[in-house]
């Protein structure tokens, strides 16, 4: 059947998993480079002084994007009966449809598609943005979610904990700044919801400015919060930083031992 | 004698720590959920612009918690002589009254009781946030703490001192700044204490911006002090990450060789 | 001789080096007592709201702590004699004063001689703070610093070059900001020596907000400073974070072998 | 040939590459005080309230400082057939003049040359500060790069992985503060590309307090980017650092290993 054996030289092309070898097929590698571009172009598209004067460029790249992303959406829903999850289900494409893939490519295009017929529907065209997530997919990005996502399992006992931690003390610290500063900055400390803002922000280290006790109480507390709190909220970052390099490493040891193997 | 076996199954629906299995009693799970919304309903309760208008229904709610948290208290100091520390006292109802868990859960239901009475003691609701620490004692938070103590006292001596280098760098900053910048700024930097504001919140690099030196001496100080004391404040929360890890990890090969030997 | 037997036994109990436990004599615990009293009094002093309408009372303790400590001085002159290290010398007292702990402990008595007489010296009862450094050379915090030291002599190296690193971004950074920024904000970043305000600031993460980037060009290089240069901020801390630990292990295990080997 | 053996010594004097013993020679060692020495002096003398009345001053040494330089780049230039690297090119001396470092050199020394005929070209001697570049290949400082080099090669991976996922926490949070926020402060969140400023001052902690969020929705973004994106920018540096202390360990255990088998 040319049909099935077209569709599945297309679906070699199209679909990483499917490759023998390590790394994208060509098609893939234009695509990749076409979605941050496009996405590239959502980014500026919002900048109001370097779009004025260009409309005409924007909407025809917008346009031309659009079209192409049109033509891969329909490409992966014809060939998704290859696909093994897919070929599964009763109906393989409605399945891939509602694949969150399909959906985000779907909403890639919706923009485009919709101001082809009205011009009110440009704010839709953010959700190109959200284009930038399927390059998450593709490639080496794929090994290192997998390698986070492990490094976030073998520790998610501490995280969690130090997660709870960092909530009470930042439960704690706006109490204590709602009771001292509350009269005094109604408007930042004037309820213990008002005061997260403070929390957060003091707990992170960012320490914006907008809002920082001014009596001598709220200042003592907030001292005390601020050398106390800061190594809460450090323990979570120290602890990912040593599983990610860990998880890492483990994985090169193993690559290497097959390596080894091989040869 | 019908009275005891009722008390004792209600100590063991009640007690976490009278419980065979792992987990939390199904009551306990209740007065879990039920303590969360009473802390976020004493939390959300600060916020003027969301209790106006809704004035009955938050004294309603606030009633509600008062009087479940009373019948809890009632029913604890009922089982008090079931717990095996209370029941070696002479007194065990009023051993228990004083225990911290009982006086957090009495501090927790004062403020519907007093208000009841009269309208003025609406401040002592406050009090209910702070029942949000029961929550600490229950569930899987217990052996988070009981790890982050022993973390903490592993390291003991490690972060004593570096909590002191600590100490010695606000003091050595402050004192400096002072010094530069004490005729210029004299509401910042007029006196130690209050260079301490500044030094407390450059050390822990916050830096809200209130306060910080002009002349170029005092520059040079801050400067120096930032590059020389960020590691100092930087060194414990670090200390404190690899102990946390270290504990975590220890317990879990403890609880996988216990497993190994059930099987 | 009844004088040297004296000195000897005042000498055991003033210089901790001539005691056999460990720990601290009763005169020297009480000493530290009074150092951290005068320090705080020194502190206290410096804010106007405080001192105001109590001159008489801070006079007089100052007038207390002068006399206290001049004694000290003269005591533990009288005593250099006994002092390994003095006695070796061809004057034993005169070389005791030219250390650095009786230097320090003169400068911190000679504020109170000096206002006796004049009450224009009152500024150099700052240098009673000094002596919160003497704190440094009694009782653990004595072993601490060697910890210390010994934790920074054997990174010396990594510390050395991440320091030298953390110059060279320093350098880096304040030239890029001066090119892009010189001429919008002058008096921020209008030559490269006042740009390292705003480098310091930023590479430590303080962020006061008294100088930032207001252009575009300036807003990237501060960006990319900004991320590139936390990094090299952030490794000294963490190298000696790692060899403090480290070196307070190694003690343990070693007091602990000790321990062994005496049962 | 006196010719090539006076060239040999000057070159032997010169190229820190042809000495058998470690450390500079002494006219290196000179050449590095003098190039600190120009390198203060072009810092210095962007500031104008130091240079007011000292032009005359500031001219002199910076001419003194352009003849040495041209002297010394003549010198490299007559010696580079002398490199083993120049000599087995077909123009020694041309292939030299390419060089990296002659060029810095050339940029060091053409502002002097070029200020001699005109006085607009003064702006040029900026290039000077690029000089202190030149005392990256001397002495320990090049040993300390091929570290950091080793160090960075030796985590590339995870160095690689973890500032994509800054780029993406980027990307997410200032698309989630430009919908927040873009309506109610147009000049700082009116764009995505206008985010960028408030997202990287976030991310790394620094927070200016030029730009922040004001609205309730742009706040709660703000706190979940901050809490969740602070892991994010420290993990690379934590990753560095202990990948830089490693490396470092390794070369002193070499250096030990060697020294054994010299002995």
């Amino acid at each position: 059947m040319a049909s099935t054996t077209l569709r599945h030289q297309v679906y070699c092309e199209l679909d990483p998993a499917a490759r023998e070898h390590r790394g994208l097929s060509l098609t893939n590698k234009l695509l990749v480079v076409l979605i941050i571009l496009a996405s590239a172009q959502a980014i500026v598209e919002t900048e109001p002084t370097i779009v004025a004067g260009r409309e005409e460029l924007f909407r025809s790249t917008e346009l031309m994007f659009g079209l192409i992303f049109s033509v891969e959406y329909l490409a992966r829903l014809w060939i998704a009966p290859e696909n093994p999850y897919c070929s599964k289900q009763r109906y393989p494409r409605l399945s891939y449809v509602f694949t969150p893939s399909a959906l985000i490519d779907l909403a890639a295009i919706l923009p485009t598609l919709l101001s082809m017929g009205m011009t009110g529907a440009l704010f839709l065209r953010f959700f190109r943005v959200l284009r930038i997530f399927r390059l998450a997919k593709l490639g080496r990005m794929s090994s290192a979610w997998s390698d986070l996502a492990a490094a976030l399992h073998s520790r998610r006992y501490e995280l969690m904990l130090t997660v709870m931690l960092a909530g009470v003390a930042i439960l704690v610290s706006s109490t204590m700044l709602y009771l001292a500063e509350g009269g005094v900055q109604p408007d930042k400390f004037g309820s213990i919801p008002r005061s997260f803002w403070w929390s957060v922000v003091t707990l992170t280290t960012v320490g914006y400015g907008d809002a920082f006790p001014v009596t001598a109480l709220g200042k003592v507390f907030a001292g005390v919060v601020a050398i106390m709190g800061i190594g809460l909220i450090a323990i979570p970052s120290g602890i990912l930083a040593s599983a990610f390099s860990e998880t890492l490493q483990r994985r090169r040891q193993r690559e290497l031992e097959r390596d080894k193997k091989t040869n």
